[in-house]
């Protein structure tokens, strides 16, 4: 049906070229027209259809996605889709499933960790899709200590295979996606053993499933592990259980990249270096970043489009109410999501250059940057998916009650986005492993040993523990000089102060644990640079666009002040601020918010985003909100009866008090 | 099936008396006696199971609540329950469903709003459910801005009758639980118009479905409105959609308690005070304050049981990894929820007194006291809502992967949670009420009026305008006087220095609209120093039961300095404390989690929970999370085949390459 814009107005009174935000959104014009043709494709496509995602139970639900899988990939073949579209294709069917551990997971399993042979063998299979795989690491009882997995692998030198068991309940492997019900093959994790000796986790090739009827092979004990968070969410998803009872598998099946087993059972390191691991993982790590980006910013657009088409309260002489977006309590709730957003946006950009820098520099074994490129994307993904699942909760609630309507797009993207904060990492457990990085950046002080990249700042630390602020004016805070400074001020000071109280423990170790959760806050004042002034960069490039720099201007300052303002204690307590240059921060940030206002609906509709996608009643572009959700309510099947089903058994009986009642 | 307790270790170190604490919490040993027989009562009626309630469809979860609500009448009936006991089953029935909004908004606005003649006439009809009501108020397009309802009353005195009708889209009643499949009556909120005249928003009852066969009455359209977060969640309560087409009621059901329309249409006040409307609201949001301590403190126990019986890293010598309560990042996040747990308690039972306190003065006709307790009961239902709402999901991810399961329980707690921040008063327009009051407060200064009950700390307002913070070791931060006084200082100087900035614009209502921000800010600040002073003020009394008191104290002071942590930007800001004193409350916090860590699992204990309302695979009281995780997985309907349905249809073309593709 077609309807008026409702928010034609709010466009027009945008004050930059929205289509060439679009561009500096993708990342470029080529990203926009492969990006805006996917989802183009898919939102036309009624196989791809998720609005009745949340009625359907969990089979059907099920059901429906591996029908959707297939018809992408179907789609795919058939339209001999690069790998960069079937990969935005794919971003924009929007339903987790177990495409996104085979290729996710599976394929650069074996590309990191298969010899030239293995990738030989088993690429082509994966990449047709002829086997099906998954990413068997956690279990029952093991999640972020890889090291205490407890399956074992056994290599038997008589047949020259290896023994994969469960030894123990807690050692069932549990979460795995694309496990329960779909995978033929996985990589597993277990316990190598050989010669009698325990040599630590490694990574095994096992087939769990019959290429003739699916059905799990000898030994394989196989299934779903139950309802997860949401109503559609995450439950499209085969998360798994396994259990091994002595399953044998040839020993050419150990990924042997990195280390190999002979056929005499010895153990053997490869020359290849250990620490190609972390490329992998800096690459993992800088989707899941730009994921944040994409997420917040799916919150951020319904929040921002229903915030100016809902009115409450402050209507004069009988005219409209106030729209929502007007008060400031809700710009300064939302405003500074729709900056983090393109923060995220800005500094996952930043991190694919860093993955290119650290390949590049382990293709020439250098080493040197690793430990720094690993602590930056640990502390990044933790810090982004952190405020982005918090951020979409938020936005859901400032679309107030209809927020809680599954129509509205939130809960689902909530309940299907809060994973992120556990796997890959746990954000606590990734948190202190920055801040082990720092204190050790500390301790290497004056040592000769230069800090590097994200730490670089730490090269100014005599300069940076004693300078003050000179912010007299609230305009005073739109230097980017004066930002940096004090979030770099803040940080090193925050870390120090950690590293002299550690320093002050019986030992180290027991220093770093009683000390740990003020470590975590000094690894996010950390984070929280990095992204500022990754932000602060990318607005001190040429961009293209009538506006556009201004625009982004505006979101950065709003980034960093909003940050400033939610962590005052921090910057008061090191003394890299007073605080009245607090307060006029905060009336600086007062003063960008109704500069943002005009520009909000037009800097989310650069996210060029279509309806299918957001998949919103409330976000919708044409802001069509209420006839659309009065017409959204009948579609409910308890609507399929005007009388409910129950009513004979369970509503008359009470209205006519006639229940068989012993006593009465 | 019989298991070990995993958890006797953890309950034999607890250093104090649990049947005690069991007394306090309930707040007597009668209540604790009541509570404890209903639960155990719901828990051993198969009726009443609801493990697989995040399982069922829409429609067989919505039969399955009506029947335990048909179930639990004919119990209450055939038990001949008292009042309390009634409600205390209810409650641990633990199911949202129109049984909720019957007894507590229908029949709580004909008592409020009603003639003595009209609760005369449906008080008793509602009392046995010959009737089931519901309260319809909030629309499509209307919210928190009751006075911008748009359903009409237009009184017709040829037929002394109203005729309701809704005039726009967005008039349609939006919201209210139990309307859209059961309610036979409502309570509902319309503009009344008589004489030509509009008189603002009035309640009249009006009935929607037939009594004979429940089909709705002739010009009443009505539905329920679709689906909502979560599995379970509030979808067992059918929140419904009404539209009225000129239905005509009589005369006499306008309810009728402060004002009129006589029989020829003329408006007329009672001469009872308006106010009375207030006394509702505080019991109500009494009620809410105590659910949340109730939903805080499930997820508490949940997550608190479960991170001892987790254990990760810390493996020394082929040990055991360290139980995860065991790290301070853990402590710091989940013992100020338990503290949290507790300080809503015992705020909750301070709002029972003021209820009744309130309750009397008006009936002696002395309304001074009013605007306070509104002001205070508004802010603790916003601020113990949003910290709970928030808790609940800090809970969860301190379960790491497992919390994501339903099987956890706290997916659907949650969910189910999450509408408290926005019904009955949004949280952010709540605390910006608070925010008014406390400014017209300060604007009295110096009046000769005097600020009462919560902000009798006013009256010493130029002490704590200059006083300041003699801490100088950890343990000064033990004194009640100490921790009371920084929370006062910080709470008035903060919003004395909002109505300064408000005094600076060109009006108070710009200068109010343009600094709410940071007035919500001061007002949560004043809402903290209300929890803080009745939590000191309980552990002042006497307290039974061995060590009980030492516990209730640490809890105290964790709640205080944790917050104090968390917002030491304000305390800095405002001179309360010095930067040394704020790290001074922080070792003395790190201090306090070391002294209840022994403590956490009986403190949890004390809320008498029994497995059945907790709900929660990791929660159990015996701490067989593994064997019970392991179970549960295989009844996961999914796992009714082994091969998936959808595996000859889905999974076999991709793996065969047998698409029929038309162009490879």
């Amino acid at each position: 049906m077609e309807r008026v814009d409702q928010l034609a107005h709010e466009r027009r009174s945008a004050q930059f070229d929205v289509e060439a935000m679009k561009v500096v959104w993708a990342g470029s014009k080529r990203s926009l027209e492969i990006s805006d043709r996917m989802a183009r494709l898919v939102a036309s496509d009624p196989v791809f259809r998720k609005d009745n995602r949340t009625t359907l139970s969990r089979k059907d639900l099920f059901n429906n996605t591996l029908r959707k899988a297939a018809h992408a990939w179907k789609r795919i073949n058939e339209l001999r889709l690069t790998e960069e579209e079937a990969s935005k294709l794919r971003f924009y069917v929007d339903e987790p499933s177990y495409v996104d551990l085979h290729w996710g997971m599976f394929v650069p399993a074996i590309k990191g960790q298969g010899t030239e042979e293995q990738q030989k063998k088993w690429l082509p299979l994966a990449y047709k899709m002829q086997i099906i795989g998954c990413y068997a690491q956690t279990e029952l009882g093991h999640g972020s200590n890889v090291q205490g997995l407890e399956t074992t692998a056994t290599f038997d030198p008589k047949s020259d295979e290896f023994v994969i068991h469960s030894p123990t309940l807690t050692s069932s492997k549990w979460w795995p996606g694309g496990l329960g019900k779909v995978s033929t093959h996985a990589v597993i994790y277990a316990r190598l053993i050989t010669d009698g000796r325990d040599y630590g986790v490694h990574g095994f090739i096992v087939q769990l499933r019959s290429l003739d009827d699916h059905s799990p092979l000898p030994g394989i004990t196989v299934g779903d592990i139950g309802t997860k968070f949401g109503n559609g969410a995450y439950n499209s998803m085969d998360n798994g259980v396994l259990r091994f009872d002595h399953v044998r598998i040839p020993r050419d099946q150990m990924l042997m990249r990195v280390s190999q087993v002979t056929k005499d059972g010895k153990y053997l390191k490869s020359d290849v270096p250990r620490q190609l691991v972390y490329g992998t993982m800096v690459y993992v790590r800088q989707t899941i970043v730009a994921d944040a980006s994409n997420a917040l910013s799916r919150a951020v657009c319904i929040a921002v489009r229903y915030s100016t088409v809902r009115r409450q309260f402050g209507a004069q002489d009988g005219g409209a109410e106030l729209q929502v977006i007007d008060y400031k309590t809700q710009q300064s709730r939302l405003f500074p999501l729709l900056a983090s957003a393109y923060a995220f946006r800005f500094v996952g950009e930043w991190l694919k250059w860093l993955y290119t820098d650290v390949t590049q520099r382990l293709q020439a074994n250098d080493f040197s940057t690793l430990p720094e490129a690993h602590a930056c994307t640990a502390g990044l993904k933790s810090l982004t998916t952190s405020v982005t699942a918090d951020g979409i909760e938020e936005c859901r609630k400032l679309c107030g009650g209809h927020g809680y309507l599954c129509s509205s797009g939130l809960p689902e993207l909530f309940a299907v986005y809060v994973p992120s904060c556990t796997y890959e990492g746990d954000n606590v457990v990734l948190m202190l492993q920055v801040a082990r990085f720092l204190v050790k950046t500390v301790s290497q002080l004056g040592s000769g040993k230069e800090p590097v990249g994200t730490t670089a700042y730490y090269q100014r630390v005599e300069h940076l523990m004693q300078c003050t602020c000179d912010v007299q004016r609230a305009e005073d805070w739109l230097k980017p000089s004066v930002v940096l400074e004090a979030f770099e001020a803040r940080a090193i000071r925050m870390a120090i102060a950690c590293a002299k109280n550690i320093s002050m423990a019986q030992s180290p170790e027991e220093g770093f644990a009683a000390l740990s959760a003020d470590l975590v806050e000094a690894a996010v004042a950390h984070c929280q640079l990095i992204i500022v002034s990754k932000f602060i960069d990318k607005v001190q490039q040429d961009i293209e666009g009538q506006g556009v720099k201004e625009q982004l201007q505006i979101l950065c300052y709003i980034y960093a002040l909003s940050l400033l303002h939610k962590h005052l204690g921090d910057f008061l307590t090191t003394g890299c601020i007073n605080p009245k240059q607090g307060a006029l921060a905060n009336d600086q940030l007062r003063s960008l918010y109704s500069q943002l206002r005009p520009n909000a609906v037009a800097l989310v509709d650069a996210f060029n985003y279509t309806d299918h996608y957001l998949g919103s009643v409330l976000g919708r572009y044409d802001g069509n909100v209420y006839p659309t959700l009065y017409e959204a309510a009948w579609k409910e099947p308890l609507n399929d009866t005007v009388v409910p089903d129950g009513y004979h058994d369970y509503i008359r009986p009470v209205l006519q008090q006639k229940f068989r009642i012993s006593r009465l």
